[in-house]
């Protein structure tokens, strides 16, 4: 008999019948001998309609009582699972994340879990009950409603699951695993049946949709053996996040290639080359809540230098303003911007002992006639920023290149 | 420095600009010295959104789960409540069942509440915070989201005023006050200024919609200070319901004119008169679930009697088939109905000194030409059962009989 977390999402929770269609998988997963915890997400939509009728109240809604509004799509989730399933024989209790309790810190709208009370739901689980619990919300020590922010469901599903030390945390979405690239781009992409931890929170944070960053982190630091299925399949294995060393065989060069679209770049010509210049120039694009991604800069020369990073294509605007604020204070030349970019990486874990990857990645693309714009490495990915006209070309060669059509 | 709970219903908290209207007025009482806590329901229209969406997965819904979910309306209507507060700049904080605690027995879906936790409020209220309560729910002794049943959130405003030692209950709604009858069919019906227990009580269950009874009777054994105001009109003094003899005035004889209009009156003639008679012939009609209000039997005669009851007008057709089925074995001759009724009540503690008002009252339906088909009464009411085509004008003579259009 093992002990399964299951986590459904929002559009896994879209309708009466959808979610009639997660209680009949659950009650097989029951009725193979297996103790089951669901942990559910708002039906599709309904988190952004409360959001909106907050701002309708308060432009800028307070934190506590928008966690106290927000967390009820959640509680209503619960409730509806639990009829599902008893409506087809299957005895379920429901917990709000006060009532597991899911003891968390009292940031509001983007708690941190402190820890977990197991001794109601080991009773429901021993009694033959399967458990349903609200993700996304925990309570504080004072008692008040929280939220882990978004995508805090697959966080809640996963702590559970290390809290109760189950067997497998299963992650149900709308696609059947995590992919080699995008299969709308390569149709040749591949699903990969295990991937590495360090290597998922690598495409998680470059632009793959597929799991939120902060349940793998959390999956990783308490080794729980996370699974990414489809709810619409009926079959299927999904991709099995792993422990790198965990098999015995050799982990490919490279598991995937990741991409993002959304774009844009901007340099800084021409300034000093000295200390301090990085916060000079980050700073007021920090104050201005402006997200930075790669950041590059090189050698000086005769005393200056030149500073690059990308930011989200929406933001190419706002952050040019206030570079152009700032130019003169920090003794630049002159500001350029591209908002036309892409950025394509090549991850793997693999790449660690074989280092000719960077190589064998930039001598793909020349021979293409693609320029790499910028580059920047990690232990265990290769990005770089082009021209987003060559997006879709660069990510067919460098799957192909790599092999990662060949099973 | 007064303490003032304010309930107020789903009509009055119906969308963003109707609750930003509560705020205005809660904000109002706060600044002129109050402590103020705000008992609130679901946005009118939510909580049968949520039991239609539980129907869709469970016909008959799991009592507990239904809990769970439709709580979550009045969890949202304090969110939203707050915000619109602090958006005015006035510090308020909510407190979901759970949280004040209102601690229930187990009865889903119709709890009776316990005891009530007053220190976590108390501590708001001295902080100079308005504390705004989620009607309608609590908690049970185990942790379980339980609610008081429809109209419930009266009867937490009731509850929390009775609890911490309130001033004064103000229940808003949208009529400004107890009327000694509907001015829709009386163009001279007044607003009464005070009204005691007992005959709010009556108004109440005779189908006045103005409070639920249960928080009448709360009220009367808390002597809670209850006061029912509109909350559309500025200004008014609505009514205060008082404890008899709490005046030095003498009461009025009758206070008010209630009605019923649909009534249906069926009778069983010629049953044995023998002990059990009442009970074999209303014994299958609670079985078949069926409410019944008036209940007469008269002398009987030659060893046989009448025996009468009227139900209510959607029931009748199936009340009268559980009698037919019935009806030989208690020995009966035969069943007669009549499913155009209306009932009609004098109410007024002042005719506990009285004796006169009943003759008073058949006499002026008398010289209306008006037949009484069945009489009932208590000692602050009594109700007469006649054909419903008299109902407007057996209301209006009445109502000028008993001087109720002079102030």
């Amino acid at each position: 008999m093992a002990l399964i977390v299951q986590k459904y999402g929002g559009t896994s929770m879209g309708s009466p019948e959808r979610i009639k269609n997660v209680a009949r998988r659950v009650a097989r997963f029951h009725a193979e001998g297996n103790q089951v915890i669901v942990v559910v997400s708002a039906m599709s939509g309904e988190t952004n309609r409360l959001i909106a009728l907050a701002k309708e109240l308060q432009a800028s809604p307070d934190p506590r009582e928008l966690d106290v509004m927000i967390s009820t799509g959640e509680q209503v989730s619960i409730g509806l699972l639990c009829m599902a399933l008893r409506d087809i024989g299957v005895a379920a209790r429901s917990y709000t994340g006060a009532q597991v309790p899911i003891l968390t810190d009292s940031s509001f709208g983007k708690a941190r879990i402190l820890e977990i009370g197991d001794s109601a739901i080991r009773r429901d689980l021993e009694a033959g009950r399967i458990v349903v619990v609200a993700g996304f919300q925990g309570v504080d020590a004072a008692g008040n409603i929280t939220t882990l922010g978004r995508g805090g469901s697959d966080t809640t599903g996963v702590a559970i699951a290390a809290a109760l030390k189950a067997d497998e945390c299963q992650i149900y979405t709308d696609v059947d695993g995590v992919y080699t690239t995008d299969p709308r781009i390569v149709s040749e992409a591949r699903k990969l049946d295990t991937i590495t931890f360090e290597e998922m929170l690598e495409m998680a944070s470059l632009g793959s949709k597929v799991l939120q960053i902060r349940s793998v982190e959390f999956a990783g630091k308490y080794k729980v053996k996370l699974r990414v299925l489809s709810s619409f399949a009926e079959e299927g294995e999904g991709t099995l996040i792993t422990v790198e060393g965990d098999k015995p065989m050799e982990n490919p060069i490279i598991s995937g290639i990741a991409f993002n679209r959304d774009e844009a770049k901007l340099t800084v010509l021409g300034v000093p080359d000295r200390p301090g210049i990085a916060y000079q120039i980050l700073g007021p694009i920090a104050d201005a809540n402006i997200d930075v991604d790669m950041i590059i800069q090189n050698i000086g020369y005769d005393g200056a230098t030149d500073f690059s990073f990308t930011v989200n294509r929406s933001e190419f605007e706002k952050a040019k303003a206030v570079l152009e604020g700032v130019l003169q204070h920090i003794g630049g030349r002159e500001i350029m911007g591209d908002n036309r970019v892409c950025k394509v990486s090549a991850v793997g874990v693999g790449m660690r002992s074989h280092p000719g990857v960077a190589s064998q990645m930039f001598r793909v693309l020349a021979e293409e006639g693609i320029n790499i714009q910028m580059i920047s490495t990690s232990e265990i990915k290769i990005s770089v920023v082009l021209d987003e006209k060559y997006l879709e070309l660069a990510i067919r060669v460098l799957h192909r290149a790599f092999g990662l059509d060949k099973a």
